[in-house]
């Protein structure tokens, strides 16, 4: 294998941010540092718009000290964006890197960014410039294929989501009636799932949760909830905003007053806004006549709320941007994304495999059945098994009864 | 000063929970158990609901590892209730104190609360029932009279906000566009005010923040927001929910669709709901012509969110709890509400006091003028050095730039 000559970097975000995020922009700047393998170390701001309007930031000259605040701080520390280059784009995008000599492409997000990835890659391909292109993985959804076990942010994530569970499960039980909780996740239901780890006592809430992977029918969760109040005398629900009915229209979008926004990536905007949770409470209100029915939504809170981390998953998304950088100075790879590989055992262990563009970009997977109850609106003991080592020991518990 | 005669005592939850309710709890069951002046102690659960149902727990059998565990934990752990009793259920009260010997009562709560302990101490003077009551106080909103400097709940609740901003505002940063966040207080801007110790950096959100002390008009609330994004090039806002008009109807009650649910105190239910976030979201993007526009309602995690609780915040909540059952041990008074009194100086102190059921009940405090900007849409530099000893440090937030 022939030695790689020494050129730059450009490294970059993408998408919703999360908690860990700067943890693999940290973990891939600090290890092109060490390495002796790259020259001057750019960081694109707002991910490829960044390199489009040459707005970089020289990641060489941050001290260690303020990498590592940064690490641990929530959201994308380069700014963030949500778009998909033309070949047109890709044109000046190569432009820009050819001009600063930069021969390794980074960029940090989900499924969409992946898709980012492997256009660039193409396009550069097509335009016989030399380049590495690196996908290293986020989202909270925990919704990458590509042989990803989980991705970085989830673990963080859906800590926040089963803590917040927690809490309200507790005041449910001070106070009673119908809770409704709405997570985020557009097409999966890991992020809504974890609610389930909030469970400490067996009429623990949340008491149902439905997931976008099971169609949702107003009439059944109405007597789903009527059961509950019947079982336990209150009802805690986690909902995901992706729900769908039977034709697989997200709900979100079938009940809104107007036209839904759209990136453009496609997707429907569902997030940051409560009228899912609402438009829910109201039916249950009116179709059971229970009195006291709230709803609260928990919005961007999932993904940025500061100093409440997963330990875990903030060392797998430092190790995940270090191995973008490696795999890449290895010279093994021209192109792929970073991907988490649990290891079978007992004990909880995972290897990060680089693996092709194409089998994580733009496509989304879904819980798995095994991790789905059969009656549709809650989780198994193997998807507890599955999360619970990703978002670490949850607060202690106290019930006087 | 005669010694008094070992007598029970009874102690319930009352009103919205909070993350350190339970500190009260235990801080006052620990102080009767060591007493020696106490003989049974009963918890009522759900409040004056669970006295009426004799729905009592033996606080006197709990182990001291279960209650600091309780102490810790969210939420109400006795139950709560939003009643307020009226003079025959006053009547069937001490029925059931009398035959069980009960000649203390203890109430944690907040105004509406420590309304009840008026009710129910008038009434037993009526009766001729000797019994002392004393409330306990307790509100996120930190919204009591009675020479209360703050209460307890509200520094645990503010750190919250102040962290959910830290987050949100980082996200923002990312993304761009404006960002509403709601936030608990229904007339008082204290919580919604500690958004205000999120910032750290000169273009630090939140850039605006409403408070129910200040008129709140549609207009002008456009034109701040193109303000802030024609300075700042993104907007952060921290509203109340309990925002009002210049006739004082709150902005969430004039916009709902239907009637709005009261409380048997006359409260009209504000919280559990996105709808004030989401009008909020849909005018300025109707008058300002911004694409990118999100709301989020933090809701009920606010006051239950576990493990983050101000440390300092846990420590009053379990001396006000303590200092209750001492001030009826000394016999000084037969009724009141202790209050938390901050000490004249440069470095935090505080002591406790025992004051008139009369100056908390009810009646609500808003945020005085001095801690308001002249804007109407900030806090002052007083408020910052009021509120951050209560809330204790936060997370360090890193930046690239």
């Amino acid at each position: 294998m022939k030695k790689q000559p020494v050129r730059n970097m450009v490294i970059a975000q993408s998408g919703g941010p999360s908690m860990v995020i700067n943890q693999s922009l940290v973990g891939a700047v600090l290890a092109a540092r060490a390495s002796g393998g790259i020259g001057a170390i750019y960081g694109a701001r707002h991910g490829i718009d960044g390199i489009l309007k040459e707005d970089f930031i020289d990641l060489r000259k941050v001290s260690q000290k303020t990498l590592e605040t940064v690490a641990k701080t929530p959201s994308s520390a380069l700014g963030s964006v949500r778009h998909k280059p033309t070949p047109e784009e890709c044109r000046r995008i190569f432009e820009v890197l050819r001009r600063r000599d930069i021969g390794l492409f980074l960029y940090i997000g989900g499924n969409d960014s992946a898709e980012t990835v492997q256009v660039v890659d193409r396009e550069a391909r097509r335009a016989k410039f030399d380049l590495s292109c690196f996908h290293i993985p986020k989202t909270i959804d925990n919704d990458l294929r590509g042989g990803n076990d989980h991705t970085p942010g989830y673990g963080s994530a859906a800590r926040f989501v089963a803590m917040a569970f927690q809490g309200d499960d507790l005041d449910n039980r001070a106070l009673g009636g119908v809770k409704i909780d709405v997570v985020m996740g557009r097409d999966a239901g890991f992020l809504t799932a974890a609610s389930a780890l909030a469970r400490t006592a067996p009429d623990s809430g949340p008491h149902l949760i439905y997931l976008p992977e099971r169609p949702f029918d107003l009439d059944a969760f109405a007597e789903d909830v009527k059961g509950v109040m019947e079982r336990v005398g209150r009802c805690v629900v986690a909902v995901s905003e992706g729900i769908r009915d039977r034709d697989g229209t997200p709900v979100a979008v079938k009940l809104a007053a107007g036209p839904v926004e759209k990136d453009s990536h496609g997707n429907a905007q569902l997030s940051g806004t409560g009228a899912l949770g609402d438009l829910l409470a109201r039916e249950i209100k009116a179709r059971t006549g229970i009195r006291r029915v709230r709803a609260d939504t928990f919005g961007y809170l999932q993904r940025t709320f500061p100093g409440i981390a997963s330990e875990r998953d903030s060392a797998e998304a430092r190790a995940v941007g270090e191995t973008a950088v490696r795999t890449a100075l290895s010279g093994k790879a021209k192109s792929g994304s970073i991907a988490i590989v649990r290891k079978p055992g007992p004990r909880y262990a995972v290897s990060y495999a680089c693996v092709p563009l194409a089998s994580v970009a733009r496509r989304t997977r879904s819980m798995p059945a095994a991790f789905i109850a059969s009656n549709g609106h809650d989780v198994t003991p193997a998807f507890l098994a599955y999360a619970r080592p990703l978002v670490g020991l949850l607060p202690e518990v106290g019930l006087l009864d």
